[in-house]
Parts: C-alpha cells; structure tokens; sequence
C-alpha cells in the first residue's frame, strides 16, 4: 500500500467506496478549473444496476469521470454551480438536469447551509491522507467547505497527483456568520494556514487508491483577435496605472479561465508596469502564468486551481522547488472572497458571450437560453474589483454575428459591476458615462461591419423619452 | 458668532462661500437619505447671473435645496449616483442631466479616483467646525471620502441640528487599496473611531452659519399589501431561524429605504425571535426602527442616515440620551460595507419596481427607461446578504400592472444575488432552484389576476429548448 494514506485507515476499491453513495444523495466533488476531481468513485457508483438521481455539487470544472459518466447512466438530477462538459451542457439545456449556476465565493456557505439539498457525501482527490486530515490535489475549490457539511467522506488519493502540491496549498477554513472574521490575508502570496484539510474521523468511510492523471485541459493558440485584445489592454492599463493612485507601487491582477484569458495572459510581457510589483490574485493559474513567473514579471500568484495543460502541469511539477514559494493555492471563499478582492484593488479581466449597449454581460447564456458553463467567479471579481475589465472579440461565428448588441437577453454583469469593456477594435471606457454616453462608447468598439445597425439602434431608442434610451420592439432582434 | 465654529475660520454668508465654487466645477455635497445635505450654498450658487454646467456628487438622496434649485436655474450638467427629487428626475429623464446611478457602497472610491471628473469642491453640512475637524449632521453618507478627495472645502454649521448628534457618529475612514486593511468593525453598533471628520486646513474656504431643519421624510401609512407582505415575511423568517445555523444566536437585519421598508421596520414586533439577540445593520435609520429600539426588539442599530421623519428627528433628538449608546452613524462606505454584510450574515430586505420570472430585479427604472432614485445599496446588500429578500407587491397601478413579469426591461440585481421573493400572495424561496422551477415559484407569489398569462409565457418560453426557458418575443410585451 502506498505510504501516502495513514495505516488503518479503510481502503477499498471504488466498486465498495461507491456503497456510501445513497441513489438520492447530494454528492460534494473536489475539482475547479478541470483538474484536483475524483476519478473512480463516480464512474463506479454508475456502473451500479440501480435507478438513482443525484444531486452533484462540485466548487468549479471537472472532468468527465462525474458529469459523463453519471449523465450515461441517467443518474445525474441535479447539478451545482458550474460544469464545462459537453454531456452536462447537454443534458442541462435539454432540462434533464436540473442547473443553477452561483457566484463561485458564495458555494461553501450555500452547500454548508444545506441549499441545494442535505449534504450527504463529500468524494475529494487528495495527495495524502491521515486519521483525520487530507491534502487536496491540484485543485482546492471548495474541498475544506465540501467535508465540513457533508455526513461521510470518501478520498481518492491519487498516485499521479506529486505530493509536493501540498507546499502551494494554504487552507484557511472560515466559521459560519456572524461569528467571522476578516480574513487575514495581507498579500497575493501570503500564507496564514497549512496544506492539511480537517474532518472528522467518523465520516471517513472510505478511501480509494487512484493513478489517474487530470484529463489536461486543452489551450487554444490565441487568434489575431486575441493578440488585438491584449494589445489594447496593454495599452490601456498603461495609461491607467500611471494616473490611478491604487496602481502606483503595486498592480493585483486577475483574467478569467479560458483561452482568452489564458492568450492576455501569456502577453503579460507586452506591458510596461515600469517598477510596479505585479501579482495575480485569481481563481485560476493557467500556463501563460508560468512564463510570467520564469520572466520574474509577475512576483507571485494566488489561486484556487492548478487549471494548466499536461504540458503546464509537468512544468509546474519539475520546477516545484522554484515555483512553490510564489505559487498559493488558498480555497475557492479565499481566492475569489470580495473582500480581498476590494482590499486589493484587483484590475481583473473576464470574459462575455455578449455585452450590450448598456454596459451590461452576459457571461453564460447563449442566445440568453442555452448556459455554457456558469457565472464561475466572474460576479465575485468583476463586481468588486477596482477596475473591472470585460474583454471580448467583437464578433462570433466567424464574424457573423456581433457580440456587441443592443440589449443582452440575460444579464450576468450589470452596467453598475464593471468599468471598461475592451475587444481587437479599441476600449470603451464607461466610468462617469450616461446610459446615452455608454451606448456612443460601446458602438465604438463594435466589429466595423455592425456599426451602422447599432447605430440605428441607438437612434430608435433616444426617439423615445427616458433617462435609459430603450427600444423594447427591436433589442431582441438580433438574439441568434 | 455661534461657539460651534471655531475662532479664526472663515465664516461668510452664503453668497461668499458659492464664490469659492467654479461654473464647471465638480461638486461634492454630504446628505443621505434625504437628510444633512447644505441647505445654503448651492441657492446662492444657483442665483448668480452666470451660466453654470456643474457635476454634482451626493453619498444619497438630498433635498431640494441641491437638486432642484441648480436644475431651475439651468446650472446642473452631470449628477451621480443616487437622487430623490421629482425635479432631478424629470431633469435625467428627459437627459437634460447626465446621471448614472452606482453601488453606493462604491462611491467613495469612485470620487476619490475621480470617476466622475476632478473632485473641486466638497459642500458639507456639520453640526460643528474646528480648524482641521468637521462633525456631520443627520447623515454621513461619503462625507469623509468627499472631504478627502476635494481641492476646497465648504462648511455649512446648521443651528438647527442638535450638536449632540457627535454622540451617534463613529467615522472611520479607509486608506485606498492595496493598503487597505479590514474596517475593524466586528458588531453592529461596535465604536472603531470618533465622530470628527479630519481635513487639511488648507482646504478651508468658507464656513456658513446656517438653521434649517431637513426637509422632513414622510412616510406613507402602511397599506394592506405592506401589512401582508410584513406577515408572510414573518412567518417566512420564523421558520428560517430555527433551520439556519447563521441565524441560532443571533440576526442582523437591514431594510431598504422606502415606506414600505419603513413599514416592515415598524411591523418587527410581530415577529418572534425567541431569545436571540437582533440588531439592525443597514444604510438608513428610519421611524420604524424607533418603537422596535424602545420596546427593546432591537439591541443596536447601524446606519449612515437617519431618514426620519420631522416627529422621528424630534423623538430621537429629545432622548439622545437613551438611542445615542444604541444607534451608529457610520460612513457608507462602512454601513453598506460588502465585508462586513457577508460576515455578519445580514438578512436584507431590499424593493424593486419589478421582479421577473427568472427571479432579476429592476430596482431602478420604471419600463426600463425612466429612473426613479437609483441602485442605492440594493446592490450592496443583496449581493452579499447571507439571506437577500426581495420584497414589493404584487401589482402596482391600482392592481392594472404586474409587477411580476416575463423579464424585467432593466436588471439591477441579477438572479444569482438574492434568494427570496416575497409579496402579499406568498414567499418564493429560490435557493437551488432551476430556472424552469423558479418560473413556476414565482408566478405562485403574482397577483392571481395575472397568474394565467404568466403560466402562458411559461409554456411559450418551455416550448423552446435551452436552460432558460425564454420567449423573446413575448418577454417585453407586459412592459408599460
């Protein structure tokens, strides 16, 4: 048996572990970004003869070894606050399966408080574990908050996952209001805890040796949109940090999951910070941190999830001696917790499906109907940021369609949340503006091709009266 | 000259003081909620023979001697975040005026940042001056942020606000991030300051005697919805506080500005808290507040204004020394503080103008384009509430007009934000609900004379796939 799992301590085969899963169970899976997510238990729970309908929690992503396997045996009823597989998007936007997507800070408390159902098991990867504690994997998410509420716990200890990642993690587990605390987190790298989670013996029913690796995530290569779109925040946030007191000695940073966020990432290089410290304080370390970090532009990052490639991963893996003093893992409520994200004054950059002349985003909704993966931690950075950055390609399939509208059928982000909306045509830079003013802005960097119509718009709506210029006949008209 | 100005500032009349205030100037006036805005500077400002195109930034609402004297005399251009004024409001509806309304918890920043253009000149209303210390009258509101940010200070020393009015205010002000520490404030009615707002005396340009009360709040009677939705939100919270772990020992709860928050105020007593302790954390302290402090339903209060009306102001002023232990006046900036909401699990009771289908709140603008006051600190509280109520009736018009609709025209609070819808019919509990089941839920709270178009809308919008049920075309036709 492998030395990372303490002597007496109940190991079994998945096939047993998935016995403590009841067929309606709430299930609380590890996992954020697509990597740190059980990988036997679920599938082995699924290959059961039996009816079930479970309801899965997970902190963000995971892999297909939960939301595939569970929707292939019709076993999946309800699913929390995030997914980003093709079966689960399926099933969810065929109303099999019932979704609702929460801002990310708030999931621990929300599952702790019994909101989407009695939490009955929690099933977590970890790299070790004792009588009492575990290590997570490359993920941390919501795990301290998952094996608080649930009743028992199954672990996973992955044997592809380094036990090194225990020298990232720092997990700070917080008590219930009203009795909280600040959290007191004073910096992007600062540790305040250990790697260790805590539960209690007697939920432990089962733990399960496992040598799979993360089904890697997969990076696009930036398209000459997303090297416009970097350009332009380039040299926005240039101009920026040179007249905004917050940015004077240091700059937090933060971009969204995804290939955009990971391209604006990589292009870190291309903007002059002159001697600023510049840290990341985001939910997900994706690999265009790495040459970042190798470049010593960027002094450090927090995070909630190692969300990188295989060949980010193996990178981060072999240079763990070099990485782990400036790399923080911190759990899902500390990585995304407004109140940090406010007290730092982050610049955070996330992306949109749509953003409409009012300033407003929608972040998850296609045609306002069929989700893609959630809201995520877009709502915890872009509200409380000090400079909430909406960066987008102006158009879609193909340039076909624009992704700069009238009025967004679903609306994640309000005109109150963010600051700046910028795509490959230039940044539109909404503080101060009027509605009237921010539809003019917004135009602007509207792809060329979708100007005009967006310009008739405007024109209907300011004929009608009103401090917000609205045509209600026309707004929807150019939903897909 | 009254002992409350100390010897060697420059006191001038009014006419003097508005001098010091340029045609194109960004102006900065204390008030909140109706209460302790200037009552002299901008009339005289307004009278001169001059054309004027101001930016005025209040922290809330002010009264007519800003909004309305400036707008009369054609001297007001830009006009942020919040305002209550019938005159403002046809200003900005008819975008004579530009306006955008901000989370107030925000504005500080925002003015310290200069988001809404240079900060030149702050206009304060103070029970008492010395030669670099300000004591605020019946609000705080960003006072302390406005006074920071401005290159001249006006102080406006109104006799007719009781001095004692020091004994309630406790202003704490925050560095700017990244240096910012968390606001060490760890109870509802905990003291972390003293009542002086500091300021360079170089700022000082003019002090005004002034002695005119508030333009007093009049609140409406309660009316048999008010009453109602008072009832089933009782009954609601009873249930919770047995089931809630954040609730067992004790409640924070905030209400929104407006008769019909004064009304639920005024209603607490109906409500049985068994023996916890309950405390009000909110932005504005109204007359309701009064019986449930003196009848001991309430240990402490929180608040930035004390909305009040003139019989409420007197009733506290004359027993100062019985509310003064119990009731804070805080800075908005600390009262609708998103921190400290979320540790302290506040449950808040926020309005909208409508709520829709998918459970989005339009708090703002009545059909989508015309304002009444702004977001205020709905946003602030219901993104961050432990427990975020909504709560309005079920029509308006004379019972003509649902306020419960398909999709709101405007959305200021989106449905990942609050969790409960409550009117006069009933309480929609939305926590971890899809949005097919949360159609289904609210149409169960509408008025019942409009249940079966909604259940038609269901039906279209479901006869579509997607994960949101959605009838474009359809969505807007109940609008106004």
């Amino acid at each position: 048996m492998t030395d990372r799992i303490a002597d007496g301590l109940p190991t079994v085969e998945a096939v047993a572990a998935a016995e403590a899963i009841g067929t309606e169970d709430t299930v609380l899976v590890s996992g954020f970004g697509g990597v740190g997510y059980p990988k036997a238990t679920l599938p082995a729970f699924a290959a059961r003869d039996e009816d079930a309908a479970l309801t899965v929690v997970s902190g963000g992503g995971v892999g297909q070894e939960v939301d595939d396997v569970l929707i292939e045996a019709d076993k999946l009823a309800r699913r929390y606050p995030f997914q980003t597989q093709a079966a689960s998007r399926e099933a969810i936007n065929s109303r099999e399966v019932a979704f609702h997507d929460r801002h990310i800070s708030r999931v621990g408390d929300e599952v702790r408080l019994g909101e989407f159902g009695d939490p009955d098991v929690a099933v977590i990867e970890a790299v070790s574990v004792g009588e009492d504690w575990l290590v997570p994997s490359t993920s941390i998410g919501h795990t301290p908050s998952f094996v608080a509420a649930a009743d028992r716990l199954i672990v996973e200890v992955n044997e592809a996952q380094p036990e090194e990642l225990e020298r990232v993690h720092d997990v700070f587990q917080r008590d219930l209001p009203p009795n909280r605390d600040p959290i007191p987190v004073t910096g992007a790298t600062e540790r305040v805890a250990d790697a260790r989670v805590p539960f209690d013996p007697e939920k432990l029913v089962a733990v399960v040796e496992t040598e799979q690796a993360d089904d890697p995530y997969e990076f696009r290569d930036p398209t000459d949109a997303d090297l416009a779109i970097a350009d332009n925040l380039g040299d926005f946030l240039e101009a920026e940090i040179e007249r905004n007191p917050v940015l004077a000695e240091s700059v937090y940073l933060q971009f969204g999951v995804g290939s955009l966020g990971n391209a604006l990432m990589g292009e870190l290089s291309g903007i002059d910070f002159g001697d600023r410290e510049v840290v990341y304080f985001g939910e997900v370390f994706q690999d265009g941190l790495l040459d970042a970090l190798d470049e010593d532009l960027l002094a450090g990052a927090s995070a909630t999830s190692l969300a990188l490639s295989e060949a980010g991963q193996e990178r981060l893996f072999d240079g763990i001696d070099r990485y782990a003093d400036d790399v923080v893992l911190r759990s899902a409520d500390v990585s995304n917790n407004p109140a940090l994200i406010e007290r730092f004054g982050v610049v955070g950059v996330n992306s949109a499906v749509d953003v409409d002349l009012y300033g407003n985003a929608n972040a998850t909704h296609i045609g306002g109907t069929d989700v893609v993966s959630g809201i995520g931690g877009g709502g915890d950075f872009n509200r409380n940021c000090r400079l909430g950055v909406i960066a987008l390609p102006s158009t879609a399939a193909g340039g076909d369609v624009s992704r700069i509208v009238p009025q967004v059928p679903h609306v994640d982000h309000t005109e109150h949340d963010h600051s700046v909306i910028v795509t490959e045509h230039g940044v539109a830079d909404l503080r101060g503006l009027s509605p009237d003013e921010r539809m003019t802005a917004l135009i602007e960097v509207a792809d060329p091709s979708f100007r005009d119509e967006l310009r008739a718009y405007h024109d209907r709506a300011t004929a009608a009266p009103g401090h917000v210029p609205f045509d209600p006949e026309t707004a929807f008209d150019w939903r897909d």
